[in-house]
């Protein structure tokens, strides 16, 4: 038997299901279903995430509320079930959830596992006994108007939304706001460009940024776009997506006591078929994701190649020096906040590549590798909030230019060249730059040496400060 | 030397470039750089798209005019180029843009190959002598005011919008026009409905096809939406975004003679640091495409399902017979569009591995992967375009359901007895569903034998055709 | 401050590094650099897995062992580290590394935390006081003649060999054994054969299943031919390959001495620098285990839909009934080990990419992307450790063929006419097959009533058992 | 319809197959099969690759030879394949094969196309009417004994070791001579070693090289090893792997067969199962090519991060100066040998992906994803070995290393401070280091104002070119 199984030495009660009765810790409110689960798939360590959980609340809150509007279930049921679900709500629950994501890929033993713990804290409120079903029935009652079909999916938007929402993008709006301070202190400060990782005409430390910032703009612009399509819920579409045994009014009504308890804006899906067997909204979300992690890749990169040195390397800033860099080299610092968040990226990029595959394998009325989803999509979401976060403290906010360095270096380049295009021609400053390149003079002295034009001239025209932008002298 | 090269044996003219002469065969527009590319880029035989082709045409006349509006340009020279121009856009001058995808990762060599193509047609226009760069200069007239770096990434965004625009989306329109006529076709047709491939409860073909219909419609939102930040073009931000040796109107009037030129609504790049360095307009449009990709195959894959047999699978669709599916099976036939299609699906989603790399991998002021985040993209685009259409001419147009035995099979479904649970709970409703299922009986003879409710009662609730819509009874 | 920060309220010491000093809790081995990382990393929720932890005892020992041998280190203080070091390998320290993945990318902070952990356990055996560094410094000391560039990627080789040698092939060779053992159970069931999910000529069931077993065998070939590059380790390159500051004779001696301490053939790696700088032995691992994926993907989706139904699916396996499949269709059953083997496979896609991608960005001497591939290949095997394991527990062993049903649709299948090609030829047995199938008769009424050979003839021909092998009648 | 389909205004003669008659260019060789999946399957420009064509040449006159040595096939007949088929080995028939990669998933048309070709070439040798299937038949003589099931993938195979063995390894080799070579030429130049971009103690440029030619080592052994099961033919399996219509003998003589015509270890695969239905050994081979692409990415980086500048970058090599860099910056070169292999590499890592995910869609008894598997794994070869040579010939040959910037800065780096850890211990050398670089001094400096080593001790031990190799003063 596996050691992935939690122990249970304790006391145990009899649970029920449709297969027959089973132990259950005394402690926990979990039943039959879970502990089956807890048997059969006991595979690796990766659990049904919080935020999971905390949607699988909302939506039992909700659905008991509207099947009470409806005339469906009795005041004191739903008052039961409300109380329990807020419960779950809360996260004081959390340790009544222990299944896994390599579960069934409906996610059924999960809805499962919430419909017990609410029907049995439901239960032991009334007084009632553990397992006994009642007076709250975990399917009758708690699951009542819904399948695992729909709430799976239904939670699995919810959750998106509010991690996104609540998390990412507030943390990726911070790192792009210190990534546009840090700009905005540098905004004067000529360097050097590099295309191709060569030595390009000049721009601002400033302009740079900016890049970084709207990079990070045109990520979140994707994010919240992609959000569009989450915020439609299954929830109404019960086994199959016809909405068998709910009340036509119930889909409007559940996603609507959503939208309120979450202060968030869902509403129920215009095919509930699609909301069951596909999960475009998550694939898209996901892309979305990776666009942020390949701009968040780029800028990484830069910052520590920008970084680099002290005396061997670019050496145009200097990065904040978190921690001793090696066991070995004493006194070696590293670019770490750039290599934890390009590590972060990586697997951002992994996790999408599994999500669309995942996204792609529904068969008829399900898509069974909805936990798999889930899983990444939240991860790839907790991961880049709590990186952006890192990199903006204990590295962009404490970026330090170099100013000698990029004013030095920047005076060097040959491509300063560029400048004189629109006053002897591509041709002829191709011949300036190759004899100064070849000869290891000055641009000045080879213009000069080649009689193209005056003194006067090449120092009024080839000026970094005053290459920085559009306009033709 | 490599069999890459194309063989040129016949006369060739001297051409030069800041690197010296080279031959260059006499029949072709092109000058010293394509030369060059052709000899150092051997590599495969991916050729630059023709949509990119064209995209340079009108990027190019778009330039040319705006310089002369500007009074940079004599307007003699503009209309040389604009002729040029429009003959590469109409795609007669095709054979002379023989470059490869793996050149240099700014798309230089197709800039200067475009530069080289207009200037040397201007000038046989104009009775000059092709090479001698008069009257028409690759660089400094052809590709005035711009930048390889913000000229190709441009054609991209171009090339990409007209691509998906006039051609994937009217074929992804119309493969969801075709199977929501299909699904009316079938509207009343109740057949079983399947999840984790186990019967379950009912639903119509017509419902089913209206899921293939929504998620088509869902994967074409996320494609549209993610095509706004596409329509901002980078032209205008010369070498490294600053926009050196462009006029400071230029951003801004050659994106509105573009948008002019095309009829679609394009404009300037709010950062142009951004729109050379990294390509987040790409890597979120190619998430569009692999969500497009995961319902299709979700889509293709039902229906090779649906109509599999004819005696031995589940044969509730007869597929259109196109060809003979087997070299020793005589009269077998196969689903062979929903395997063209389901192919074209693993592609887009190894494309879109390339394609989000690739825009990671940008250093400082520019992102060198261009050429093959577009190949890539266009692939994509260009098969899935394709596939839809095929798939929809070839397959979905002439799918017919099997109603006989869909009705039959409907019918003997176990999962019928779901119907049951408002009216003797879930728990008795399993008991009867456990007990046909092992004693191989009906539903209906196991509910009685239970004792559970009345015949009058089952005959009433168990319908099939009253249960694909919300309520209870 | 994060909510991901380890709390401690509890009492604290002081311990320093080249930093300063920093607060640590009491009752912690590990030092400052281990405090810092917990600081500047609060990254996500992944920890560095025992297996590395576990490696990195079994190294630190090994080199303590040669350090002695060779005269380096006095055989007291070996005897301290060597104990300390055996803690660590058995796991009764694992709450003292507490580390992320989402680190530094060398796994600097992972090396330091089992420099401190050792040094400070070894510090309190002796008696002495912990933070003091003596007897036992973590650099001078447990780190002696090594760098965390040679011990990480060592730990990584140590822990992928002996997690994939120990625990992945085990389980796969049950599984494969138990698919075997099924195949032979039914290897005289003939049933019908399926190419593009078509009926096709027939096969026994066994031979279907010896097709599983011969995908794993080739799995299991690709796997352990690629750890044979696996076995060569880093140790002794120090900070970037060239041994500096370890003894000529170190390398050689350590990876032996790893070698007996693991009882695996471990060795010193040809080049060090392709060793700390690349990841091609990992990057190949993994697409050995994504190989596997591929296979499993294939067995786990056949088992369910030859499972499928139970009335309205293909029907020929039974596969067990685990636990209530639904929470609103009564009686339902799913395939639920399939599915969690599935989203097992897609997982692994997944992190193959994120392997590949971290694999191919390393720079100069050091790959800084280690912790994020030995996170995704750890877990991989982890995951298909535990699903090839519960599959075959939970279904494979428990399937159950439906041979009334195989026997029944095998004959009714069209492409028995096969056997009539060398007979009558190709063109002639497709008439016969299209005949049947229009008019949905037999093959045999079509044969006859093309007179294209006697009912003798048919009869003796068309023998699904006889066309279960090669031969030509 | 399509403006895919090849124009056919010239004259056309009639065809037939099962479904019928068609009309095909008189001028064409191929059939009615190939003619109809023109239409069906008009799917973007990927056309079957060459390699695969010369694969179906040898296998088809395998197999006539074999079922001629088994009296299954007169002499005559036999002659007339062999002479067609060599034809399709040569080349010389290439026009005759326009099928796409997008078409059923078996490669039934492709392996028609190749039954039609040799059919009607041999009739047209034969003096008989093209078309008539006399004296050879397509399917019951050309495609004796074999089905599209076993020929396809006996394809796959053949191309994939003739393009990988003749093509790939030969150019990766010649490249890793290249780079040693180049190594040897530079083995006594002492330089700078980076970690994490940093700065970090010396190596030799030879040592450096060494790396990436060991990386290269370690791509080939993984490659080389994975070929192992790609010998395995599946011929002789025919429709499901049963041999049904063939001779006993036929499976394991035609391979011997096929070894003998192409001097290649070919076997007959040990379960033909599994060698129609999974793709095992092809998603192994793409493993290793992605590892190869892995390796090629981290040394093109390596080399253009080396030459970068060449005045504001590392400037520690100059490669070779092939063209133009820019169309706006006059002089400017940039690494676009570097830039194309990289490119490759992300295509390669994209065409992994999609050939992983099509190898997992396998259902019973065939996978029906083999066009694209060996669409993408074939392009991966092909851009390798021409990226390759490509790299090798305008780069790695070029290279010059700059060493009076190499010995410049190698002496600057605070770094050799490492060389004082044995006499002083980790703790202070740290502080020389923070001293110097707080500073801005030299080590040298700051170690003696510190006293903690006299200045004979210093220049002893401190000296680069002794910091090369394991060793303790």
């Amino acid at each position: 038997m596996s050691d992935h199984l939690p122990k249970h030495d304790g006391p145990t009660r009899t649970e029920t299901d449709s297969m027959g009765p089973i132990q259950v810790p005394t402690d926990r409110y979990y039943g039959a279903q879970t502990s089956r689960s807890l048997i059969h798939f006991a595979i690796g360590h990766d659990v049904m995430p919080r935020a999971i959980i905390r949607a699988f609340g909302i939506l039992k809150k909700a659905a008991a509320q509207v099947n009470t509007d409806l005339g469906l279930m009795p005041k004191e049921k739903c008052e039961l079930i409300v109380k329990a679900a807020d419960e779950v709500i809360s996260g004081s629950l959390d340790g009544h959830f222990p299944l896994r994501i390599w579960q069934t890929g409906s996610g059924t033993q999960t809805n499962m596992n919430a419909n017990e713990v609410i029907s049995n804290r439901a239960i032991e409120m009334a007084g009632g006994v553990m397992g006994s079903k009642k007076p709250i029935h975990p399917n009758d009652d708690v699951n009542k108007s819904q399948s695992s079909n729909d709430t799976f999916p239904t939670a699995m938007h919810i959750a998106a939304v509010e991690e996104i929402l609540h998390k990412l993008i507030p943390s990726v709006k911070a790192l792009r706001d210190a990534l546009a301070k840090k700009g905005d202190e540098y905004r004067d400060v000529v360097k050097i460009g590099r295309t191709h990782l060569m030595d390009a005409v000049p721009l601002t430390l400033g302009q740079e940024f900016s890049g970084y910032v709207a990079q990070l703009d045109l990520s979140l612009k994707t994010i919240e776009g992609s959000l569009a399509q989450v915020y439609e819920l299954a929830l109404g579409g019960t086994a199959v997506g016809t909405g068998l045994n709910a009340h036509p009014e119930f889909a409007v009504r559940v996603a609507k006591q959503i939208a309120e308890l979450t202060g968030l804006p869902f509403v129920t899906a215009a095919n509930k078929f699609a909301a069951l067997a596909g999960h475009e909204p998550l694939v898209a979300v996901s892309g979305g994701l990776k666009t942020l992690a390949a701009a968040l890749m780029k800028i990484a990169n830069d910052v520590r190649w920008l970084g680099s040195g002290p005396r061997c390397g670019l050496g145009e800033l200097s990065l904040p020096e978190n921690e001793p860099g090696s066991s070995i080299m004493p006194g070696k610092v590293n670019p770490t906040q750039s290599e934890a968040l390009t590590m972060v990226c990586v697997q951002v990029f992994g996790n999408d590549a599994a999500i669309g595959f995942a996204g792609s394998q529904g068969n008829f009325e399900l898509n069974v590798f909805k936990p798999v989803i889930i899983h990444n999509l939240l991860h790839s979401v907790d991961l880049l909030t709590d990186a952006c976060r890192s990199f903006r403290e204990h590295c962009v906010e404490g970026i330090i230019a170099n100013t000698d360095r990029i004013h030095k270096i920047v005076n060097e380049s040959l491509m300063l060249v560029t400048a004189l295009n629109p006053h002897i021609g591509y041709d002829n400053a191709a011949k300036v730059a190759k004899k100064a390149h070849q000869e290891g003079t000055t641009l000045r002295e080879a213009a000069l040496a080649l009689g193209l034009l005056s003194a006067e001239k090449f120092d009024s025209v080839v000026r970094p400060e005053k290459m920085i932008g559009p306009g033709l002298e």
